[in-house]
């Protein structure tokens, strides 16, 4: 078998086998096949496509490119979550205790913010002393001790999706809904997970931008989690619009805070008693997703949750005085305001445009292994829908450097748009299948 | 300017600039473009295609990536032969000295052999001492003073074409119009060509199988030519079946010293008038196609062209006595026949299986640096067409290894197919354009 003729095949829009799968990653992942033929291999794929048992061969042999959890000694069912990423989606802050303090283990994998989107990890650093490069034995003895984890990407888990991921970066070749669809899935697999609960997020704001290719990414996700025996649930969600009113990392983690405590946005809080019935369902916590609903605004209403997520904090390291006491995380020097230049509804929030000021502020990277600033972000008043007066404030923005304070509040403006008949709000969830 | 964008964007079915694609020349000229992103490139380049346009700028972008020949202190007007390379196409052996024995100066870059078809450079070293590494100084010199050279590709000449096709042969980036239009080309023109005659080889032993891809390829070319300012003349000629009866290296000398001394096969030898007036044409050397072949046909008969092909072995080094007594070129020791398996019409004598078979018994290389074996090759006695009787000879074959002879005895016998009614001679030149 030659990776020449692997490409060649897929170039000429061919199927490849399991076999020719296995060898190519294997091949790249040992560093046998050169960079320059992945990076051909790839751009053909992402032109040419993939089936969907194809995907699942590629998702499995990138999974057991490395090690592959076994959580059965720790967990009965080990259920995992992942979010496609956002603007604002601080889902995981409050899911993962909501679950883990109705009895349901999640140990879960995040990443870091990229370009206009932020990332988990980056957030939960806002507490100081948090760490999340947790080895693979680190990982499985605070699940069971906890039954929450919250760790980055271990080089050991899938290397192949690492090496990939990074090559697919520099040469263009992101966009292929197999390869995204595999890559998810690989570090899910390897990490452990029996079941999967996608937040397939749509819109601006998101990588994926249209609810038809939201709905091409499920159906292929949900087809590589039957051929790969492994469950996977589907959610879709708005992403035209930021999730909740913080974008940032220290504010987030407020929110958030706010939202344990019984608290926080509406939208945010409705997002994350939304995802975490779907994770109590998929780990048979429940009978009804009403039931598990309850479940979950129960365990917010105890205090469970908040406890969670304290717990979690303690057990990696962060000072859980900073979450007693939101206040006291890191906060920017200054902060500006950027008004309604019109009276009307709003038919616009654009998630992409606030995301990107927050990148501005220095909340986000531009490329990876950037540094961010943990204090500066925005705090956006107004939805879709609402009705603002002339001059009234929409957007809150904390900086540490006047400049970019000048510069994000510029860029703001085209975030917004109005209407002067009444526009209605935007949904939070689409159906996953046409109606 | 990023090479990633420029990626994306033809990745995304974009149209380059100029600006663009001089920067990507020049990016992975000087190495700052790694090879991986230039992988990622030609396959979005071979998937999704360049305009005539953006293949110019990128045949100039190339041929500027280097030295570029001036050649106007040499010669008044330059000209230079290109063949598409198929299986037994010895023409540059015998147009070369025909045009320069007319007056007219022919420099010539060749390659080398790879597959199954055979190379200029790899014949003419059959002879013993020939030499093809010129320096442009030399190059320009000889062409001075005999008018007449046959050199290699030099790296100091389009480096970027050098760079661009070895990584495209790894990377299954071969089979695009527009690359290896710009191959060709900016090969050319950084050789000093203000005219250029290309010979499409179109057939099963051509890398160009179909009439309708040799038909775009010199559209493609012929524009190229108009908006680089360089004259360009096109014939498609036949590749299904071998050109001529020699097929290997010393066998395909000899065959070409035939017919520069009056004999030689018709086909090869109506060809290689045809391209020499062509080339005649295009150096303004005659006012009429017709007079022009006249004047090629006088060059043979006079022996003046044979004088040339001396002229030539003597200046780059090589015994001129192997010509002078043809049969004491390399031979190799053992000889077999293949022999007709019935009786009937040639519906089929395969250009591709024949090539094949040649690179069995070592006349060519399976892949850059393999070394070849001068002395073995066939003589392929049929043409598509003839009616020949069961058991007689089809094929004569010169091999140093019985094995190998035994091998490709084999291999060839799915070269040959039959018919029992009469089957038309195959053309030897394709129309330009559709009738």
């Amino acid at each position: 078998m030659r990776a020449l003729d692997i490409i060649i095949k897929k170039r000429d829009k061919g199927e490849l086998t399991r076999e020719e799968i296995e060898f190519f990653v294997r091949g790249f992942t040992t560093g046998e096949i050169p960079d320059y033929q992945v990076a051909a291999w790839a751009m053909a794929v992402l032109l040419n496509g993939m089936t969907a048992r194809e995907t699942t061969d590629l998702t499995l042999a990138m999974a057991y490119s490395g090690e592959v959890l076994d959580l059965s000694d720790v967990v009965d069912f080990a259920v995992d979550k992942h979010s496609s990423g956002g603007v604002g989606d601080k889902t995981s802050l409050v899911v993962l205790p909501v679950t883990a303090a109705c009895g349901l283990s999640v140990g879960k994998i995040s990443g870091r913010g990229l370009g206009f989107t932020g990332g988990t990890l980056d957030k939960m650093e806002s507490i100081p002393g948090f760490r999340c490069d947790l080895s693979p034995e680190e990982f499985k003895r605070q699940l069971k001790e906890i039954g929450v984890v919250l760790a980055g990407q271990s080089p050991l888990l899938a290397p192949a999706d690492g090496k990939l991921y990074a090559l697919r970066d520099v040469t263009g070749a992101i966009p292929s809904l197999p390869l995204i669809a595999a890559s998810i899935m690989s570090k899910k697999i390897a990490a452990g997970a029996q079941a999967i609960l996608l937040d397939i997020k749509v819109g601006s704001g998101a990588f994926i931008t249209t609810l038809e290719e939201a709905r091409q990414l499920a159906r292929l996700m949900m087809e590589i989690g039957q051929m790969a025996g492994r469950q996977v649930e589907v959610v879709l969600s708005d992403m035209n619009q930021p999730l909740g009113r913080a974008v940032g990392n220290a504010v987030e983690v407020r929110e958030a805070v706010e939202t344990l405590q019984g608290g926080g946005p509406a939208d945010f809080r409705a997002h994350c008693l939304h995802l975490s019935a779907h994770l109590l369902m998929l780990g048979r916590r429940a009978e009804t997703l009403e039931q598990a609903r309850q479940m979950a605004e129960q365990a917010i209403a105890s205090g469970a949750a908040f406890e969670k997520f304290r717990a979690l904090i303690r057990a990696q390291g962060g000072d859980v005085s900073y979450v007693d006491q939101p206040e006291t995380l890191p906060k920017a020097r200054v902060a500006g305001e950027f008004s309604s230049r019109r009276e009307g509804y709003l038919s616009e929030v654009n998630a992409r445009v606030i995301g990107e000021t927050a990148v501005i502020l220095g909340a986000g990277r531009h490329k990876k292994g950037d540094a961010i600033d943990h204090a500066v972000g925005l705090i956006v008043h107004a939805k879709v829908g609402d009705f603002v007066a002339d001059g009234q404030p929409l957007v809150t923005l904390y900086a540490n450097d006047p400049g970019r304070l000048m510069e994000a509040r510029q860029h703001l403006a085209s975030a917004f748009r109005w209407s002067k008949t009444p526009t209605p709000p935007l949904p939070h969830f689409y159906p996953l299948h046409e109606e």
